[in-house]
């Protein structure tokens, strides 16, 4: 774990404990480590776990996610780890440092559960991934998650598919035991990654309505239907600029860009969230994963009449040393010829690709643009014909 | 030369000496090392060198382009060099072999330059570019070609600035001698790299209007003002989306792109090329440089009233192990809000980014789009706020 559990979190750990000083200084009061157990809205008061009241005249939910449980016996056991706060990387890394750890199990093949192979491997334990589905992260096509899956076996990480976890108990030779049903499996840890649920406590107490999406609506200015209430990050959704539809896609970035909305809003200036796009990446090991838009699925899903091409093209021009291929893998809709989604795996390329791609969904391009829009080729950076256009002008033949 | 004058070549060697045969079983007769002297339009033959007349129903004129010189005494001695064909890359590579060169010297300080100041270095040759002016690669504002000269010089490259070059002649220490308004200096090899023009001499022959930038006029057909005439690549003219011009800008995946259309099209399809953006890019050393759109003084040129903003910003997420910096720099409209142009200069993301930021000027996009358009982050990818973003948002204020 040399990135996540490393010196990251020690660096975000400075930052934290720094927080309230910091904005003190601007005349904004953080408080740390404070629960708030209900808003009066009538009073426009918060009550907090301790029993204080704060009133407010402005009120933004930022509350987030609560990791998913599997629901089974066991699951709260010392060693089982959920992968959602600041805090719980804490108590992994000293589990890490008083345990000698030789194994670790995960549950779920989401990319955080991804990145969490990878940092135990660097730690050298071996680690097992229990999936309920045969091939990782759900959000790519089998041709690119199968990628991801030699990319796993590949670097030693034991992934066993069409997993039911059953229970979690005291184990023999390691400290815990994870049975399931293909049998049972023993390791020091186990990490719970099968995926969170946006966080709506505080809002369903108050009566707020929730999209379908479970999570809290909020319009483009990121206010809630309750005129002095905002929302912002994992717990709110977003409008997807693809399918005109409002998601709920926890995400940093998103997150971030809709807390600096509503802090623009509430400070009594105007701006608005425009959307996105779907984009998303992760790395694990020697491999960049990335995605855009749509899924095949969604698009037929949305009304869309889906086509789809992979190609396997190279990163950089094939003659230079350093060329590595890649993946990608192109949607779009057969009625209008735009570009709907995209998908990218390999070793280098594939997230610059799936970004440039985005900025192609944010336009609502369609694949003649995509096909020849011009990139900054050079022999060392890309190909002549870079695999964006080639996959573009290979589907567009299809329609 | 590891890249260019080493595998690369070899292989393009074979590439070539197997065209005729491979394209002679497809029915298409390729005759290399063979030269048109001239077109007779009235008889529609072109006129080989040798005598030998060839009848055509359709001309495709793909002439490239002519290099430069300096056009002073001595240029044309045994060790001076031009940058343009096959040819030229293997009578360097010969003379590389039997002379035992220690020092080269580069006349002009454009992308190719820099590409062999590189290839030079790598081979241990001390190396010494002469430019006219006092930074690096015009294309490129100062702020950011001025990283481009620290690179250089970091990796050994002795770069002589504001130099008139006035004669070649025989060295004493080394095979050649270079007099310039700063005295004389010595070296084995003379590159020239001073620029190119399109060879428009049949062209001309034949009375084919050409634009006003020496090129030859094209339609969106690669087709010329001559009905059964085409034109491709290098010596042609694109159509340039961010300005509306016609422009001639010698890049290879243009030209690549442009073989197709006129090809597609005098098989009997139909094809147009949609122009280009003015995306490039290069490598020198440690540093990937890149461009888009037109600069700031071009933009004042077109009639825009350009506004622009240089940040620097994290490649990948500012925690994470192996990040390193990268300068953006827009340039907008003030009028409209919109993007038109952008450079970038970093050991990584410089082209990633401009080639998103190309797909934004493909399509068009306000600074309002690039500044929240979604991208793809992870830690190990890129920061949250994209350096695209924050220079898209910074810029933005000041309009």
């Amino acid at each position: 774990m040399p990135y996540y559990i490393g010196d990251v979190i020690q660096k975000a750990e400075k930052l934290i404990a720094r927080t309230p000083e910091k904005f003190r200084e601007t005349g904004v009061n953080v408080r740390t480590d404070t629960r708030v157990e209900e808003v009066d809205q009538k009073a426009g008061e918060v009550r907090l776990a301790g029993g204080e009241r704060l009133p407010y005249d402005i009120l933004v939910l930022g509350t987030g996610t609560v990791p998913l449980m599997p629901g089974i016996p066991g699951q709260e056991l010392e060693g089982v780890f959920t992968l959602k706060k600041l805090s719980d990387a804490i108590r992994i890394k000293a589990w890490l440092r008083e345990i000698p750890c030789r194994k670790a199990i995960i549950i779920g093949a989401g990319f955080i559960g991804m990145e969490m192979a990878e940092a135990l491997r660097n730690l050298n334990l071996e680690t097992q991934v229990f999936h309920r589905g045969k091939l990782p992260v759900n959000r790519w096509d089998p041709e690119l998650s199968r990628v991801v899956l030699e990319e796993l076996r590949r670097n030693g990480v034991d992934f066993v598919t069409d997993t039911e976890v059953r229970a979690v108990s005291e184990g023999r030779n390691h400290r815990l035991r994870l049975v399931t049903n293909h049998g049972e499996s023993e390791a020091d840890m186990i990490l719970m990654a099968v995926g969170v649920r946006p966080d709506v406590v505080l809002a369903k107490q108050m009566g707020l309505p929730l999209g379908e999406t479970g999570a809290i609506r909020v319009n483009f200015s990121q206010r809630t239907p309750y005129e002095e209430v905002y929302a912002v990050g994992d717990c709110a959704e977003s409008f997807h600029r693809v399918n005109g539809r409002w998601v709920n896609i926890p995400l940093g970035d998103i997150a971030n860009k809709q807390g600096r909305v509503a802090g623009h809003n509430v400070g009594g200036g105007q701006m608005i969230f425009p959307g996105i796009v779907g984009a998303q990446s992760f790395k694990v090991f020697g491999l960049e994963v990335a995605a855009t838009g749509l899924e095949e699925r969604e698009a037929l899903q949305n009304g869309f009449h889906p086509v789809s091409a992979l190609i396997r093209g190279n990163a950089i021009a094939g003659s230079m040393p350093g060329n590595s291929k890649l993946s990608i893998k192109l949607i779009a809709d057969r009625a209008s010829g735009k570009l709907l989604g995209a998908q990218a795996v390999g070793k280098e390329g594939a997230v610059s690709r799936i970004n440039t791609l985005s900025a192609a969904l944010w336009a609502g391009m369609t694949l003649d643009d995509v096909g020849w829009m011009d990139l900054a080729y050079a022999p060392p950076v890309g190909p002549a014909w870079d695999p964006i256009h080639i996959a573009a002008q290979t589907l567009r033949r299809q329609i």
